[in-house]
C-alpha cells in the first residue's frame, strides 16, 4: 500500500492563523468603509447628542409641573413659545410653564422632560392642558447618553456596519484607518484544464476553481489576483508562485489532483526561499490532501482540484486565515451557526471530520437540514446546498432528528 | 388629542413590494457577477462532466475483475497502461486488465470503476494484486452525473453565490445577464441636520441617516445616490424629491422629525406628479410615521429621522422591496433566522409590533438573546446589536427562557 501522508488535526492547523501578520493600513473614506475592518480604535471628542433633546413631539416641561395630572385632573401649563429645529432656545422654563417641542429639538433651560402631544390639549394660544403626568428624563435623551467625551467607541478589529458609519458619522470622522484587503494569488493547476472561453475535448474539463476561489475570497474581503491555469510542469509552476509569492498577501493554489502534481507543489514549495511545509494533510473530508506553507509572512494554500473540496476547505480552513489577515478580531464577523433537525441519518467515518453539504428547509416553524446526496466531485451538490455541518471524528455518523449546527454557504 | 394617522398593518405593506418593477438587466462578466441576481433562465449546452472521470487515483477496472478480491485472497490484474491526464486514452481494458488513473483523469472504454491506491500493490510493471472488490460505478462520475444537457442548470430570481459562478465557468459562461442594481436616491431633512465636515453648535446634529442608508442599500445590493441634507423647506424638497424621482429607482427620504416636516414630505410627495401615498404610518415600534407613496413606477418612502428607527424601518419594511428591485425570487437569498433563548422578559404594548435590538451570547453550547437596553434614539444600542427580535401585536410581551426567532443585523 502507498504511504498517503502524515496529517495535522484541524484542530493545529487553525491555530496557525494567528501567526501570520496583516497586509497593513490605509484611510478609506467613511462612503467606502462598509464592511472594512477599523484598524485603530476609536475615542469619541465630545458627548453625544451634546444637547438634551427630546424623543418626541410635545411640550418640553418641568416634569414636576405635570404630577398628578390625569384625564380627570388635567395639569394647566403656560406655553411661553416654540423651540425651532436646530435651534438653542431663547428662553427658561419655570415651574407651570412649557415650551412647544418636535422630535429632535434641543430642551430649553429648566426642563427635565417632555410631555407627548398625544397627551395634550390645547385651550388657548397660550395654554394647554397635560392629561398624563410625566417623570424627569421622560422623552428625553441627555447630554451624554449615547456617548460620552474621551469614551472609547469603537475597537481596532471590529467591522464596520452601516450603525458603525453612521456613529463615525455622528463624531464628524470622514474618513478611517481601516487594514488593507489583503492580495490573495489564485492559481489553478493540472493539465486537464483548460481556460473557461475553450471548447473542451473528451479528458479536458473548464476551469472552475479560479472562479469559485476568487468569488469566496472577494466576499471574505479580500482582493483576488487571477494568475492563471499552470499545466503540470515544475519549472511553469515555480516561476509562478514565486511571482505570485512575491505580489500577494496569501497564494491560493488549487489542483494537483494527479499524483504528479501534489508532489510538483510540495517540491516547489520547498524551492522557494524562505518557505516551508507545515501541513500536509488534514483529516477532513472533502479536503484530505490540503497543503499549508508558510512563505516569508504569508500562508500559500494547496487546494484539492476538485470544485467541491476546494470549497469546503476554504470555507473550513482558510476563511479563519483570511478573516485573520483582514485584521477581523477573532470574536467580531462570525456568523452564529444556525440550528436545524437532522432529516436523514448521516454516516461518517472514525478518525476524520465529515464536512456535509445540507438544503435548509423550513416545515411547520421548523428548520430542517436535508443532506445533499451524490459524490463530492459534483458542483451540482454545492448549487443545492445552503450550508455546511460538521461530523466530528469521534462519532461513526449522526441520527435523523438530532439537532445539528448549520454553518450557511453564503 | 391630536390625531396621529391611519396606520397600514406591516403585512398590507409587504404586499405592496411585487407591485414595483425591477431595474431591467445588463450583462457582467464572470468576475464582477458575484452577490448579482440572475435575469435570466440558464440551460446546460453540453453533459457535465461530458465523459467519466475518475474521482480517486487508482487503477481503472471493469468492476467484474474484482469480484470477491480480498487481503487474504487478492484479485491479480494487468496493467495496459497509464492514463495521462487530460488525454482520451488509447487503449480500451478487458477484463483481467487495468489502466494507472489519476482522479479526473477519463476512463477508458470497458471500464466501471476504479480501485483506490491504496487497495492496491504493485507485483511488478504489468502486474498489480487488489485487495478489495469494487463495485460498478465505484470511484467515477458519469459524462452526465454533475449535468445533462438541456437541463436548468440556474433559473432567472437566484442570487450568484461562489457555486453558481463555477457552474457557470464549467459550461463556459463567461458573461452573464443579470438585474441591473438599483439606484437609489438617499435624501436627509431637518433644520437641525449638518454635514458631517461640519462643528455641531447646540441644538445641531451631524447627518448620520445619510451614511448608514447608503451602507444598507449597498449591502442589499442597491446603489445609493446621496442628494444630502435638505433643509424643512417645501419647495427645497420638492425640487430635490422631483430631481431624485426622475434618476432612481427607488428613493428614501429620512427625518421629518419635526410636526411640520412630517407634512412637508406628505404634501411634497402629493405634489409630485403621478405620485400618490400608499402608507403614512405602520403599527411598528420604533418606525411609526414611516410613509411609503408609489412615484410612477417607483417606491418613495419617508423614514423617521432617528438613526434606529430609520434602521430598523429599513431592515423589517425597505429590505424586500429592495430586494424584489433586485429581482431577487422571494424564495432565494433569505437568511433563515438563527433561534436564541431570551435572557430576560421583554414587556410589549397590544396592537403594535415590536422590533427589539438583542445581542447575541453564547454560554455553555447555548445562544442567547440578550436585549439591548437604552432608548431607540441612541445609536450605541444598534453599535451593541447583533439582530433584532419581533414581538407580535397580539402579545403583551416575551418572557425570559422562551425561544426566539433573530433577524441578524450584518
Amino acid at each position: 500500500m502507498k504511504e498517503f501522508f502524515k496529517v495535522t488535526d484541524l484542530d493545529k492547523v487553525l491555530e496557525y492563523a494567528s501567526s501570520f501578520p496583516q497586509a497593513g493600513t490605509e484611510k478609506v473614506s467613511l462612503f467606502e468603509c462598509i464592511g472594512r475592518v477599523l484598524a485603530v480604535d476609536i475615542y469619541s471628542d465630545a458627548d453625544l447628542p451634546g444637547f438634551a433633546r427630546s424623543t418626541m413631539d410635545g411640550y418640553a416641561v418641568r416634569a414636576s409641573s405635570t404630577f398628578g395630572a390625569s384625564e380627570g385632573n388635567p395639569a394647566y401649563v403656560n406655553v411661553k413659545g416654540a423651540i425651532a429645529m436646530g435651534e438653542t432656545p431663547s428662553f427658561s422654563i419655570g415651574p407651570g410653564e412649557a415650551a412647544k417641542i418636535s422630535t429632535g429639538g434641543m430642551l430649553p433651560d429648566g426642563t427635565d422632560s417632555v410631555a407627548m402631544i398625544e397627551h395634550v390639549g390645547q385651550i388657548d394660544d397660550m395654554t394647554i392642558e397635560v392629561y398624563k403626568s410625566v417623570a424627569p428624563g421622560q422623552h428625553i435623551i441627555h447630554a451624554d447618553e449615547d456617548f460620552r467625551k474621551g469614551e472609547k467607541i469603537l475597537g481596532s478589529g471590529s467591522k464596520l456596519r452601516a450603525q458603525e458609519t453612521g456613529l463615525l458619522a455622528a463624531f464628524g470622522i470622514d474618513s478611517v484607518e481601516v487594514y488593507k484587503k489583503p492580495v490573495v494569488g489564485i492559481i489553478s493547476t493540472g493539465d486537464e484544464i483548460i481556460p473557461v472561453s475553450e471548447e473542451p475535448g473528451p479528458g479536458k474539463i473548464r476551469d472552475i476553481n479560479t472562479y469559485t476561489l476568487s468569488a469566496l475570497v472577494k466576499q471574505n474581503g479580500g482582493d483576488p489576483v487571477v494568475y492563471g491555469i499552470i499545466k503540470d510542469d515544475f519549472q511553469l509552476l515555480l516561476e509562478t508562485c514565486t511571482t505570485a509569492c512575491k505580489n500577494s498577501n496569501m497564494v491560493i493554489i488549487s489542483g494537483g489532483s494527479s499524483v504528479g502534481t501534489r508532489d510538483f507543489t510540495i517540491d516547489v514549495l520547498n524551492s522557494i526561499p524562505d518557505t516551508k511545509v507545515l501541513v500536509h494533510g488534514i483529516p477532513i473530508s472533502p479536503g484530505k490532501p490540503t497543503i499549508l506553507a508558510r512563505s516569508g509572512n504569508m500562508s500559500v494554500w494547496g487546494l484539492p482540484g476538485h470544485v467541491v473540496s476546494a470549497m469546503v476547505v476554504f470555507e473550513v480552513v482558510v476563511k479563519p486565515f483570511i478573516k485573520n489577515v483582514c485584521g477581523l478580531s477573532p470574536e467580531t464577523g462570525n456568523i452564529p451557526e444556525l440550528s436545524a433537525v437532522l432529516s436523514r441519518n448521516v454516516p461518517s467515518a472514525h478518525g476524520r471530520i465529515d464536512f456535509i453539504r445540507v438544503r435548509l428547509v423550513e416545515k411547520e416553524d421548523t428548520l430542517y437540514a436535508e443532506p445533499v446526496l451524490g459524490k463530492s466531485g459534483l458542483i451540482n451538490t454545492m448549487i443545492k446546498a445552503d450550508g455546511l455541518i460538521k461530523v466530528d471524528e469521534n462519532t461513526e455518523g449522526l441520527d435523523k432528528g438530532g439537532m445539528v449546527s448549520v454553518m450557511p454557504l453564503s
